[in-house]
């Protein structure tokens, strides 16, 4: 197979259905969701047979239970996808919105409208279910999608989206809107990430090496977020009830996911009187500690900490903890190990609640409550299609409206600038 | 020297200043924006000395005289560029802005606020004057800058940058806040490009050449945009009075810009009407008219127009002009050749402003009015640091608003995930 003629066959296709899908009125777009959930429901057979063929594989290839469970599709699990769908097609559609207007000295009237980005390359490991999330986000915004799962998951995936394919048919909408690159060689996403003139951005969700080399290669922008090694301070003026309950929550309550909270920050003042029960609550839902030395002398369980354990995202149950001074320093210690996804602060004094607000440099920053919550859904924003932690164009959840950018429309009656 | 040594410490510099930066008072940036117009109009003698010495070399070596005017600098354009800091003084402060907010069912309450990019690295040729412009915008939306301008006006932007410099130094913020590139060597651009983890966006302001191989090169995202092919579309429905004079003012008002028409599209019905009034106001104008074989046969003097003359930008007063058979076919046209940039459609039709609008795939699209009104002041944003034909991040004028990301601060008492 020749990667590069098939790359460009697979851009030139979403372009062209990027084109038509821009301009397709929301009611459309619904349709092909609605059409799509039906469908899912109604077809869960075969996906479930492609499914066990991959999962059949994956052990026989000695696979992780973890990562099987994560590759397995179950009839809820179908059900929930769908169910997903019809909730997209409940949001307000991202496209056309009047962003923002005005009406010059001139009479011109100026329009910022919402439009859709173009073409997107999505990229992601194992769970199939996210094939059909990101097929749904992505038509509901007006924009084109080139998925590319895991190879693991190909089986998986080339169900779901033939599926896929025949709602949008269905629906009167171009098939190529959602294509999957059937050929798993790491070349055809090589030659993926060179088109600027096809593909307007790529969306790469898994492990942070996965996604370094993605952000590395890719000539066009990258939606991404590396890791979340995400900080819990507890301020002098903290109230300790509030401030164990929500340590607990942020490392314990799904400690896999990257909002979790992965070092612990405490002031001096209240380190005495707050670190050993902490620890007691946090050792009873069998977490590891590793701290500095201020911490292991009031904690004797808790293992030394080296620089590499603060700069680490544990996925896991374990916390690095770590006494500060003051609030200053505790921003330091953020600013110097921290990865810029979500940090909170747990206070009473509005001028420390206000301070680290300003002066932490994260996509979230939460004031007396868990870090747990830096989520599209618990947003508002609706479905996700992943967290940005960079600063250009979306940082934080990226929903329908994180898909879309805009274009200026103005209207005048023969203006001539003089 | 070292260039890869000197680079990663205007890296780190600019790095440090920005984050005090970011947390700056909107007054404190303002009164560096005052110092500095002042310092320039009482400091303007050594300036005009730094320039002359600019001015002698490069006429010394042959430029051409519209590059040495863009190059002077002169009593009246060193006001003109104090008054531009008066007026982006004027102007709100960008930062810290509740750009979105929601208050959710738990009782979090969501706040999207706007913060500063960080730091910004801004390439851009000949005129001196464009360092003062960068420099005030980039402060009062709270980023640090590292400024690379022309080599041949490397004496006046030093000169203007000591000044800068001082002015920062006074209003008690961090002198390196606005650095400039003193070193012209071409490897110091090559290592800057490289430093994603000190620069977070690259501005080049120039010709094509430039800026593509800036943004080949550029590890970090890059605002810009390449060229304006700019097109008028003239419909069947146009008031033709309007759309003559809408044509003149888009060709030859400043035909050197980016905002300048350099396409003209006829609809067939009103063609033979239309297009030898327009010929002939646009030859009082000096204007050379390279058509397809349908203008030809309506304008003698029209010279035939190659493939190459349909994708020019030419800065000059020269227009091709195609004639078309519907709107349909005026919208392929500019999906074809167009560069994004800016199109217009003249047109008392409803449904045909509305389609055009909708179809046309640029940064701005004006309905009976002349392309030159694409720019951040006739569009109500303030000065603009340039336009983006990108859709990533910001699109169309870049000004104070477009130099921000945002992040969510979330405030709560105690909230926790279930």
């Amino acid at each position: 197979m020749n990667f590069a003629s098939y790359a460009e066959d697979l851009g030139r296709k979403a372009r062209s259905a990027s084109r038509l899908l821009a301009t397709t009125s929301g009611a459309r777009k619904d349709r092909f969701l609605a059409l799509a959930a039906d469908a899912l429901e109604r077809g869960a057979s075969p996906i479930l047979e492609a499914n066990a063929k991959d999962i059949a594989a994956f052990e026989a290839g000695g696979a992780a239970p973890a990562a099987i469970d994560r590759l397995r599709l179950t009839p809820e699990r179908i059900r929930a996808a769908a169910q997903g769908l019809r909730e997209i097609a409940t949001l307000p559609d991202p496209v056309g919105r009047v962003l923002d207007s005005s009406v010059r000295p001139n009479g011109l009237h100026v329009h910022k409208v919402s439009v859709p980005l173009g073409v997107l390359f999505f990229l992601y490991e194992s769970r199939p279910n996210v094939t059909v999330d990101a097929a749904g986000l992505c038509v509901k915004s007006g924009n084109a999608v080139i998925l590319r799962g895991g190879k693991e998951a190909l089986h998986s995936n080339l169900a779901l989206h033939s599926l896929l394919h025949e709602s949008l048919r269905r629906a009167e909408l171009p098939p190529d809107a959602v294509q999957m690159v059937s050929n798993t060689d790491r070349a055809v996403v090589g030659e993926l990430l060179q088109r600027v003139e096809h593909i307007d951005l790529v969306i790469p969700r898994g492990g942070e090496g996965l996604i370094r080399r993605i952000a590395a290669e890719a000539k066009m922008p990258v939606l991404k977020h590396y890791m979340g090694n995400c900080h819990v301070y507890v301020d002098r003026a903290a109230n300790l009830d509030m401030a164990e309950k929500i340590v607990v929550n942020a490392k314990c309550q799904r400690p896999g996911v990257c909002n979790a909270a992965e070092s612990l920050l405490v002031h001096a003042d209240v380190a005495e009187v707050f670190l050993p029960r902490a620890a007691a609550a946090l050792s009873r839902q069998g977490v590891e500690l590793r701290g500095c030395p201020a911490t292991r002398a009031l904690v004797p369980q808790a293992k030394p900490a080296t620089e590499q354990d603060f700069a680490a995202e544990f996925l896991d149950l374990i916390l690095s903890v770590q006494v500060v001074q003051d609030l200053e320093e505790a921003i330091a210690h953020i600013a110097r190990f921290g990865s810029g996804h979500t940090e909170a602060i747990i206070t009473t004094d509005l001028n420390a609640a206000r301070r680290f607000s300003a002066a932490v440099d994260s996509a979230a920053v939460l004031v007396n409550a868990s870090t747990r919550f830096h989520d599209g859904f618990e947003f508002g924003l609706g479905a996700e299609i992943g967290i940005s932690t960079d600063k250009f164009h979306a940082r934080g959840p990226c929903g329908l409206q994180e898909l879309c950018s805009y274009k200026y429309i103005v209207y005048g009656d023969g203006q001539v600038r003089e």
